[in-house]
């Protein structure tokens, strides 16, 4: 195999690795997107890390540990109609490393009554196979 | 060496190279307060990645690519007055790999009229030895 034929080989492979990647970060916002439509604010937080450490920017404030963002979602939306129906666009992924990436996107409510949106950055880091949200900053 | 006494050295030389890449990217945002505070912007802006790919996300509007955010700084903070004076607090890092990490922090600017203060989240990438701010999502 001749050194550029090699190199194309390995592009390819980075490439497809790259493109699986996003593609597991994807099902993990699809499945957020469904469990918040469904009411399920529990399934949502499904997507984020577990932890004390996972932290959630929100405009001029933090959440510290899963449990706090968790406890501020189900504060703020402590009803279906302020939950509305949630939308993600304009969604652009890097690939920091096998097991590390970010997400930058909007998300949208569409509600009875007003329409809110904000843009996200999300850290992802991968556990034992599954892809989590370790750092959220979200803004609007 | 027992694998006990193996295992305790190779954690400490990834500690080691854990805060060698916190002390790198610190050098980063201190040369970035510094130049800020002496009024330029430029000097503020080599800390990050000079790239069509660089986002920055303030509040509900993302500027794309360096430029793009150069000239958002150029043209909101025309003036020492109104640059102030700026500091870092509140700071976290995070590394991810040998080439990425990202930190949260906030920022506020001390200047004559007001005290306007706020949350960053930057995604540092690690470029030739250099590491550069590749995204920055920043809220108030």
């Amino acid at each position: 195999m001749s050194l550029v034929l090699l190199a194309a080989n390995v592009s390819a492979q980075s490439t497809k690795k790259v493109r699986d990647i996003e593609s597991a970060i994807m099902t993990v916002l699809n499945k957020q997107v469904d469990a918040w439509n469904e009411g399920d604010i529990e399934g949502f937080m499904d997507g984020y890390w577990k932890s004390d450490d996972m932290r959630f920017v929100s405009g001029n404030s933090v959440s510290k540990g899963w449990q706090a963002a968790f406890d501020r979602y189900r504060k703020a939306y402590d009803s279906r109609e302020k939950m509305g129906v949630l939308s993600f666009s304009e969604i652009e992924f890097t690939v920091l490393s096998k097991r590390s990436a970010y997400v930058k996107g909007r998300f949208t409510l569409e509600r009875k009554e007003d329409k809110p949106t904000g843009l996200f950055t999300l850290v992802f880091r991968r556990f034992d196979g599954e892809w989590k949200i370790v750092h959220d900053h979200t803004s609007t």
